[in-house]
């Protein structure tokens, strides 16, 4: 991809991500459309669980990332707002920029797409005269901020160089029958996505046993699609981000597990005939 | 209305009916985004009831058919991803596309626009070269297909011919006092429609009862709007869809019922001047 | 701001607010794509509580203001919907235009933006020739007015001069040791938003009673941002509205402390050095 030169004349979309909600979301578009042409500004979610950082991070990176080169990302999940914590811009290395809090929230996407410099941006080279409050630099600082940006300002002009905090995200680990790992996300469906990479899912073996923090072990059948299990089976299977997720069929395993965003995985392969020692 | 040319210059407009979150909607808009202009993606719900295919066909049909002639309507309700389901696109006779699993979740929009046509879609001729994977054909197939519909394809170069699944509706039953059917959607104020037309209600007659699955009979007014209601008073009226539907003033009907989508109902119109037998 | 000839012959941008609900707002995107063109239709929200008109037009006002001048603002929180309340739109000094039932959710922005005059809309010459229902003016009426409007048809040309009905909002009062008033929005975070003004929060003093209607009071501390306070500590701050609002950190104090829009408030600042005499 060739990134577009820093000052292009096409105005560039600009995604919203926050945990906000639509009403405060929608301030921000007024912010955006003040100065840039309709159909720029593409909702991509508004309901993210409140000051969830980490799950954010992991959400966004895997929304934005597949955007045309030179968009504009903004993501306001900034529980820290008014504090000390620096708000930036990062500049990527096709040319896609990212706006937000530097809490770890851009840092997974930043990562994927590479990065070319960073900026603390300045409110005062951003025209915001008077800040009205101190509790929504979604609208008062990063909505200006995006839309200069996308009306093609480098950013250099926004502020000085500034290195991102990163963001400590788990690792998961291989095993000799298993790996463990932890959920970063559960779907609307209640679909318990892990950060066990799908190919460490042994060909050749049928069942294994999930064992989340405080829980009991269960035994899982291994699948290709939620089709495959029957009613109320719990499966292991790879999900659409590449990782392995732990899913009931048309029902929520968030709900029936009770599972939490955060909470340790262990999985274990079971050998090929075995019919699995936890509780169905 | 006049079909436009199949290879139209002019992108057209694509909606988005789903019931995957705004999360995974996202990646559709972004793969969407990376062919089409600014402006052309229409999110309609992403917050249908998970798996519910019925229920969406019929939303789907009243959100949809109200577009312009030519738009790409897709819909991803798809609890059999990744299994032996087709995915299709359909061909309709005022040049909109409609694009999904065949499930039947786009048969009720497709028989009120007309079919012209239907493929199955081939993966391979979509440029999916590598599936990263099998459960989020959304992304995967579905958006990349809309994307070259919007952008003047004809469907037959996307696919070999195939005949669409139909949906089985239920039908509504008049009966000499009254009508028998189901509630096909209860709305977000819980008004629960039926599947029995507006124009069975008889003129002249002030009340019902009004009988669903598993439940008592209830006395309800016959009016036209809900302001005719009292406070906690159970109406009978003709809905937008022009299906009668059930309600309380400014409460939910579906809560205060405990109803379900897919519940069977029985209307018996009551004798001018009766004061109903039911419990209130 | 110069406001926009009547006659302009760029389409302006459409915002839509209201309660009803993804599903429904898609019926009215369909009407006015129908007549404009690609990325016109901003959705504001489609999930405020049902019925509240008096919230809404809080939250409209604060979303809707800062859209460019010209821009029509469509609100559904329509619950006399069939009855006799009147449809109108509303010419604004900034040559924006709204559109909604008159029931008051229009009156805070208007205000705000100025008002040059109303009319009642008259659904004969809105080519409504035959109406589907009266129970989904939304799309049935509303729609095809901000249509018209939103393509450059002056107000006065879709019905007569009426005086919109206005809303009667509560109005705080400052006392000598604090202020009372009421909560007018809970946001997405459960931060409790009232009608004081934030200057009227005295500097220099650090905590607070807080009294909620039919509730104990509560010592709160009075504080610049959220981040300020310690885990479970509740707090008063400047909300980004220029109000006053009550919040625990990354916490709901909604739920924690059962609170309803419409409840009454009483502040009351504690002398310098008090430690409070409310329970935690």
């Amino acid at each position: 991809v060739t990134p577009r030169p820093a000052e292009t004349r096409r105005p560039r979309l600009v995604t919203l991500t926050t945990d906000l909600g639509w009403a405060y979301a929608a301030q921000m578009k007024a912010v955006l459309y003040r100065s840039l042409p309709p159909g720029t500004v593409v909702d991509l979610a508004h309901d993210l669980p409140p000051h969830a950082i980490a799950e954010a991070a992991f959400v966004l990176k895997h929304m934005a990332s597949g955007f045309p080169a030179g968009t504009v990302h903004v993501a306001i999940i900034d529980p820290g707002v008014g504090s000390s914590r620096a708000p930036i811009a990062i500049d990527c290395r096709d040319g896609s920029r990212l706006v937000g809090p530097d809490n770890g929230v851009l840092g997974p996407l930043a990562a994927s797409l590479g990065i070319r410099g960073a900026v603390r941006l300045d409110p005062g080279r951003l025209g915001a005269r008077r800040r009205p409050s101190v509790t929504f630099d979604g609208r008062d600082l990063f909505a200006p901020a995006a839309a200069r940006l996308a009306g093609g300002a480098a950013p250099g002009t926004l502020g000085s160089a500034l290195t991102p905090k990163p963001l400590a995200l788990p690792r998961p680990a291989r095993k000799a029958d298993g790996a463990s790992g932890q959920l970063v996300h559960i779907d609307r469906f209640g679909n318990l996505i892990t950060n066990v990479p799908t190919p460490w899912m042994p060909a050749g073996r049928r069942r294994a046993t999930v064992t989340l923090s405080r829980m009991a072990a269960r035994t899982a059948r291994l699948v290709r699609t939620y089709a495959d299990l029957a009613p109320e089976e719990l499966g292991v299977l790879g999900s659409s981000f590449g990782l392995l997720e732990i899913a009931l069929r048309e029902a929520s395993a968030g709900e029936r597990l009770g599972a939490n965003v955060g909470d340790r995985v262990l999985l274990r392969w079971l050998p090929p005939g075995a019919r699995g020692s936890g509780k169905r």
